[in-house]
């Protein structure tokens, strides 16, 4: 039996994984495009924030590690195409030589590409001109050395997702003044206006310039760096003269491997795969950011992100040795540090909640983390949505500062929701309590029970 | 409709605040034995060390606060006994008068009493020799005089549980030398010795000289304090000179007053409910401390916790107003913190277990809280118990620094152990991730996915 991952990231590695620890007999290679099998890609803002002290570390596993528990790592070399029927993948390796792979099992995980936005002049930039992309250990080592080269003193964020988000605070933490520019009316478009406000206040609380409702429209070369050209929320113009350019809006699917094989494309252009993490191409598995995802309250859709990619890898893996394991579903779990504040998310928001065909209403909550009396208590802002219908949990967002728990709090709601429990029937579950951590009723519970009393009046 | 609840601490006072939240137009009376009503007897050792700055913060709510929700207080009136037929409680108040109230409904919450365990010369001595015990508010004072009068440079604890621990901690943040004996072989019992050992290393870290498998046998006024003899692991003796002596070895059911008007009795003497908490005595339900523990991997048993009460009590409370609420049991889930260490624990140990009929198999792993590449990771001790025979999660016991997240970690494992998941399914569930917080496979997935690893070979 010889298992053939195509990519060196969280899906193929861990399909890699659990097929070497379930068959410790399987022959398992894994083909990586570049040179950083395994790398934690979420830790590259902290990598160019000066906090790790060398990009090695951003490994999850070292090659030597990867290599002891029985896998072959082929790096440098770039799946072009797959012979379905012949069961053998074209490859080209860094010199320009193409060959050839044979396998009995094929688990693609080719992950994402991030993407660029329509912005006039932004095609002909790059890293020379100092404006980036940030996605893969490549770019970056460009910005690396654009930081390195210009020394910049001003930098322009486009997007405040997760990345564009921690890379506001790493650049900020190397000393760059940063302006950041969000399209959509609030920052960290994932949860509500109203937490995410609370995360905007924190970036003006550590400088961070910050344009909401905001777009960038022009990039060019300026007398000294980037002139870069936008529109404010009324269509007013807005200029900025920065020394470099970071954009993060997002990433789509790397699927041309896929479709080109004849594998079907479903939301964002994702391809399709069944729980089991088959593609319907005979003896093709596919998991990860370039497959769709299986959500417990919204069926198949598009939700890349690096914990649903394990679990799908692992699947993946486990089926390609003959196994029956299916994926259980992602609920969309997230969290984000941005300085010294927390934000979460799990499961369903109003708007989301409503397409579903539920009839959702949301409380927001502001429990402390623990007994007030207790020195250091902090208030955790969190908003609870619920079917008024069913009583039925639907999700939770919750943004707290550092220390409040709050990341492992939203866990909580993310158990309950995967059991699909009520509302109410939150207040059941026996959860730790001690004055300095905690409450006699859990901040979470609190936050259920302020729903309930929302949704009876 | 007229409810009565006895006893002003989270029993009472929970069946107290649901049955006003549920139907405004309910009186409501509570009988309370003492001036303190909804006092967080959790945070005492926080008031004795200093922390707290005046002990009226350690109410949950004041007294005006509880007036508000349109209850009413009898303060510093003890419950002398139930008129179950005539439906009423005789009363006496501070001033000796012996009077009576009538009820429709009854909900009793007399909570526990301080265990005093046989020592001998330990009778006839109390705070005025510096002597105490650590249970109700009155205690607090009482020894608080002590602290102020003796001025004491050293005191022993007898007891290494929750309360003893925090002790530890109180007088030592007080300056005072700490020694502490516990009868069994590790401190923080609740625990298996294996992480008892972790919290003893942190007493021994700040100072506390820790004596185990170690028992105090006399007590007695010396020359200069109080001289303190006791046995060691083999029997050898053992004497301390001391200022102070702090005897807190857990809590017994005051079930006087449910007993005297026929209620039956269960483990540990404490008063029998169902899942209604309801007595068996007509109109009369009790909860918290005084009853038993309906407990859902061990059915009914004896387990008084501040989190327990406050849910039982809310079921009392609904049911007296003619509700429905059954109490969904106990997981006995705790957490302690200790100097900069968090011990927590949630469902079975492997002899609880084997108990119950289970085939218990544990595995201990030492999951970084967050990625190892970001400053300040930190390794979190976690034992997972499960059963080889049909894979269920049966309990966790977690150990890690403060800002590990350990408290609110232990709740995930509570919230699966809820839905009766197997260890392999909690890989399953969505956890949230940044690198800063966690890791792809959160720490509490990575410890399962060791007791996988072990179950299989």
């Amino acid at each position: 039996m010889h298992i053939v991952a195509v990519g060196g990231s969280d899906a193929g590695i861990s399909a890699a994984l659990r097929a070497r620890e379930l068959d410790p007999s399987a022959e398992v290679t894994v083909v990586v495009a570049d040179a950083y099998p395994n790398f934690s890609i979420c830790g590259i803002p902290y990598y160019l924030s000066g906090e790790v002290g060398h990009w090695s570390n951003l490994a999850h596993r070292t090659h030597a590690d990867l290599e002891a528990t029985g896998m072959r790592l082929r790096l440098d070399t770039l799946a072009t195409g797959i012979d379905v029927d012949g069961r053998r993948l074209a490859l080209r390796e860094s010199d320009g030589t193409e060959t050839t792979l044979g396998y009995d099992e094929l688990v693609v995980g080719t992950g994402a590409l991030p993407v660029r936005p329509p912005i006039a002049g932004l095609d002909p930039l790059g890293a020379a001109d100092g404006v980036h992309v940030l996605h893969s250990m490549d770019d970056t080592f460009a910005l690396e050395r654009s930081l390195d080269r210009i020394r910049p003193a001003t930098a322009l964020i486009v997007g405040a997702g997760y990345v564009g988000l921690e890379m506001a605070e790493g650049l900020t933490t190397r000393g760059i003044a940063v302006t950041q520019v969000e399209m959509l009316p609030e920052v960290l478009p994932t949860v509500d206006p109203e937490l995410g406000a609370l995360v905007h206040a924190e970036l003006d609380r550590h400088g961070v310039t910050v344009h909401t409702g905001s777009t960038v429209t022009r990039v060019g070369r300026g007398d000294a760096g980037l002139h870069v050209e936008g529109a404010g929320p009324d269509g007013e113009p807005l200029a900025w003269d920065v020394d470099l350019v970071l954009v993060v809006v997002g990433v789509r699917p790397d699927a041309d491997l896929l479709v080109a094989a004849g594998a079907r494309t479903g939301p964002r252009g994702a391809v399709v795969v069944d729980e089991t993490m088959a593609t319907g191409l005979p003896h093709v598995w596919a998991a990860g950011d370039c497959v769709v995802t299986h959500h417990r309250q919204l069926g198949v859709t598009y939700l890349p992100l690096g914990t649903t990619a394990h679990k799908q890898g692992r699947v993946a893996g486990e089926n390609a040795l003959g196994g029956a394991a299916r994926f259980a579903g992602s609920l969309g779990t997230q969290v984000v540090k941005v300085f010294d504040l927390v934000a979460a998310r799990t499961g369903l928001r109003e708007h989301e909640a409503t397409a579903a065909g539920f009839t959702p209403v949301s409380a927001t909550a502001t429990p402390d983390d623990h007994k007030a009396y207790y020195p250091g208590a902090q208030p955790i802002t969190i908003r609870v949505t619920g079917d008024v219908g069913t009583g039925l949990l639907l999700g939770a967002q919750l943004v707290g500062a550092r220390g409040t728990e709050t990341a492992k709090r939203v866990d909580t709601y993310a158990t309950a929701l995967f059991h699909g429990m009520t509302v109410d029937g939150f207040s059941e579950l026996d959860l730790s309590y001690t004055p300095p951590l905690g409450s006699p009723w859990d901040a979470t519970q609190l936050a259920t029970q302020a729903w309930a009393r929302l949704s009876r009046r």
